[in-house]
C-alpha cells in the first residue's frame, strides 16, 4: 500500500548528512549553524526550556533534549558511553527530530552524531567570538577525539584563528587529528603535554571524554587574558578543570539549570554567579571586560543548539532534496478510522 | 558509501507494522502486548520512571515518554492535537525507539501510532482483567474514534466480553465503528445516547478527545458494581467524569505522579487515595473487593506500556525480518575519527 504524503517524514541518514556537508562545504555549514544559533539565542526567551532528561546507568547515559518555540519543536536523542570507544563504538551517537507545533507532525528526522559535532563546534565558536581576547590567533586543543577537528575548523571559520596546538594523552589521537587538519590552512603543532599545548594560546579548548572528575587544566597552567572553552565536562561527576580556575574566571553558560548539574560549575556553590551567553549575544550582559580577564565558556550543550542545527538541515534538505521519505506516521483517509486502515492492509 | 552493520537501526514503518499485525493476528498481537505489560508491571520497581515531558501549545501537546530498566531503554514521541481531525490529520501520532542501555545504541525505531492504539487497548484489558466484576459480558464504548475498535477487540480477547454498546456524539463515528466490528464475533449495539450505551454494561469505557473538562459520565449514570475504564482524560485540563463518580470509586492508576497531573484525579485533592495497578498485578494490593464496588482505571498511558509494546515488536521484527535498516548512526572505523569518515565521503 502506498502511504500518503502526510504519512511521510523526510529522513536524513548519515550518508545524506555527509553529502549535505560536502554540497555546502564544512566551514560554510558550521557558519550557517552558528548563524542559526545566534538567531535562536537572540530569541532565547521565546523557547520552552527544560534540562535534558537523563537515564543514567553504571556505564553511560541516554538523554532526551527537547525544546520548542511557538512554531517548531525539536528534540535530540543522545547517548554518552565513554567505554564504547574500546569496543569500536562511538562514545556519543545521536539523532533528532523537528516537528510542527501546530499539528504535532514531525517534519524532519535526522542523524545527529555528525550534526552534534558540527553544532557543538559552531556553539564554541559563537561563544569565542564574543569572549576570546582581541587578536586571537592560536587555540590549544586538549583532547584530540571525534570533536577536535570540528572545533578547529569552526574557530578558524568564525574566529579567524590560524594555529592549533594539539595534545591528547594518547599520541595516536594527536597523529589522527594532525593528519586530518593538514591542508586546511591551519598551522598544526603536535604537543607532548597539556602544558606545551597551551603555550601562546589565547583559546584553551578542553574536550576529553572520561566520565570522572578530571583535572585537564590545573590552576597554574591558566594565565590571565585567555578564553577557556570547556566542552568535556558535560554530565554529573564529569569535569575537566581545577576548581581554582573557576574562581578566577568570568563564567558563561548556556542554560544555568542544566549547567549547574552537568558543567564545570557543579564544583561550585549553586549560587556562584554565572552569565547566560544569550544575554551577551543580545547585549543585555557584558562579555569580555578587559584583556586580562579569564573568560570561561562552560559548555554542556543545550537543546536550542540542536533546534538551530535541525532548522539548518531542514532548509538544506528542502534545497537539495537529499532525504529518504519514511513511512513513519499512520494516515488513514478518515483520521478516526485507524482500525479500518489496518484491516484494509490485510493480505 | 555502504554503512556498516553498527550504523544500521531496524525501522518498522506503518506498513511493516500493519504486516506484523496481520502476520500474528490482531487479537494475538494485543494478547502478546498485554502479557509483556503484565511482565513489566510485575518488575515495576526495576524501572527508571518519570512523568512524561510535555510541550504544550494553545492547540495541542507534544510529549516524550522515556523509561528504562537495566538492559533496555525506550522512549515514545507522541502528540495530541484534537483539532487535527477537522484538518484530515490524526489527533495522535507517535513513534518510538528501543535502545541498548549498555552501549546507548538504538536497536529499534518504530511507528507507534498503530502500536499506541494496540498497547492502550492491551493496558485497558489488563486492568479490566483484574478489576471488572465476575461474569462481565458487556462493555459500553463511549467515544467511537480511532481507539474504539481496538478497545473492543482487546476486551473480547482478554476479558471475554461478547457485547459492545457503542455511543458517540457523532453518529457517523458509531456507524464506522459498528461496521468495522461486524464479523469479529462481538454483538454490536449502536446507541443514541450515553445513557442507553451503559444499560446492562459491566465495563464503561470512555474515550473521547476534546481538550476540556467534559462530563461524559454523570454521577447518576454510574450504578454499583461496574468497572470504569477512563481513557480520554489524559492531559491537564482534560477529563471525562463527574467528580462525584471519583468519590464513589476505588481508583487505580498507572504512575501517580503523572496521573495526578493528567488523569481524572486532577479533579481531586493531591492526597486522595489511589492504588497503583502494578501492585494489584503483583498481589501487593487488592483489586476489586466485592460485587458492588465501583472500580475506576484512570488511564493516562505510561512509558512502561510503550516499553512493553516495543519489546514485542522488537521480537517480532527479528522473527519476521519485517523492517528497513536505517543508516541512522555514524560508525567510523576508528570511533575517534568522525572527521576522517566525513572527509572520505567527499566526491
Amino acid at each position: 500500500m502506498q502511504p500518503s504524503d502526510k504519512a511521510l517524514v523526510p529522513f536524513v541518514s548519515v550518508d545524506h548528512m555527509m553529502q549535505l556537508v560536502h554540497r555546502v562545504g564544512l566551514a560554510e555549514m558550521i557558519r550557517r549553524i552558528a548563524e542559526a544559533i545566534e538567531e535562536d539565542f537572540r530569541r532565547w526567551e521565546s523557547f520552552d526550556k527544560t534540562p535534558r532528561v537523563a537515564a543514567h546507568s553504571p556505564v553511560g547515559v541516554i538523554e532526551l533534549m527537547p525544546t520548542a518555540n511557538d512554531t517548531l519543536y525539536a528534540f535530540k536523542y543522545v547517548n554518552g558511553h565513554p567505554k564504547n570507544t574500546s569496543e569500536g563504538l562511538q562514545t556519543v551517537t545521536a539523532f533528532g527530530l523537528l516537528a510542527d507545533v501546530d499539528t504535532g507532525y514531525p517534519v524532519l528526522l535526522s542523524e545527529m552524531t555528525l550534526l552534534t559535532a558540527l553544532r557543538t563546534a559552531a556553539m564554541s565558536a559563537v561563544a569565542a567570538k564574543y569572549l576570546a581576547p582581541k587578536g586571537t590567533t592560536t587555540m590549544a586543543m586538549i583532547g584530540n577525539g571525534a570533536q577536535a577537528e570540528f572545533q578547529s575548523i569552526a574557530m578558524q571559520a568564525i574566529c579567524g584563528i590560524d594555529t592549533v596546538r594539539l595534545y591528547d594523552k594518547d599520541p595516536a589521537a594527536t597523529v589522527k587529528c594532525a593528519g586530518n587538519l593538514a591542508g586546511t590552512g591551519l598551522t598544526i603543532v603536535a604537543c607532548s603535554s597539556a602544558e606545551e599545548a597551551i603555550e601562546g594560546a589565547q583559546i584553551l579548548t578542553t574536550c576529553t571524554a572520561d566520565k570522572q572528575y578530571a583535572t585537564i587544566l590545573t590552576d597554574n597552567m591558566v594565565g590571565s587574558g585567555v578564553h577557556i572553552n570547556a566542552i568535556g565536562g558535560d554530565c554529573p561527576g564529569k569535569t575537566e578543570l581545577a576548581s581554582a580556575i573557576l574562581h578566577r574566571s568570568s563564567i558563561f553558560v548556556e542554560y544555568p539549570p542544566q549547567t549547574r548539574i552537568e558543567g564545570e560549575i557543579q564544583q561550585l556553590d549553586p549560587d556562584h554567579p554565572v552569565t547566560e551567553l544569550w544575554q551577551v549575544i543580545t547585549g543585555a550582559a557584558p562579555g569580555r571586560r578587559d584583556a586580562r580577564e579569564i573568560t570561561l565558556f562552560d559548555s554542556v550543550g543545550f537543546a536550542i543548539e540542536d533546534f538551530s542545527a535541525l532548522r539548518v538541515v531542514h532548509d538544506l534538505t528542502r534545497e537539495t532534496g537529499l532525504n529518504l521519505p519514511l513511512d513513519l506516521l499512520a494516515d488513514p483517509d478518515d483520521p478516526r478510522d485507524l482500525y479500518g486502515m489496518l484491516m484494509r492492509a490485510a493480505g
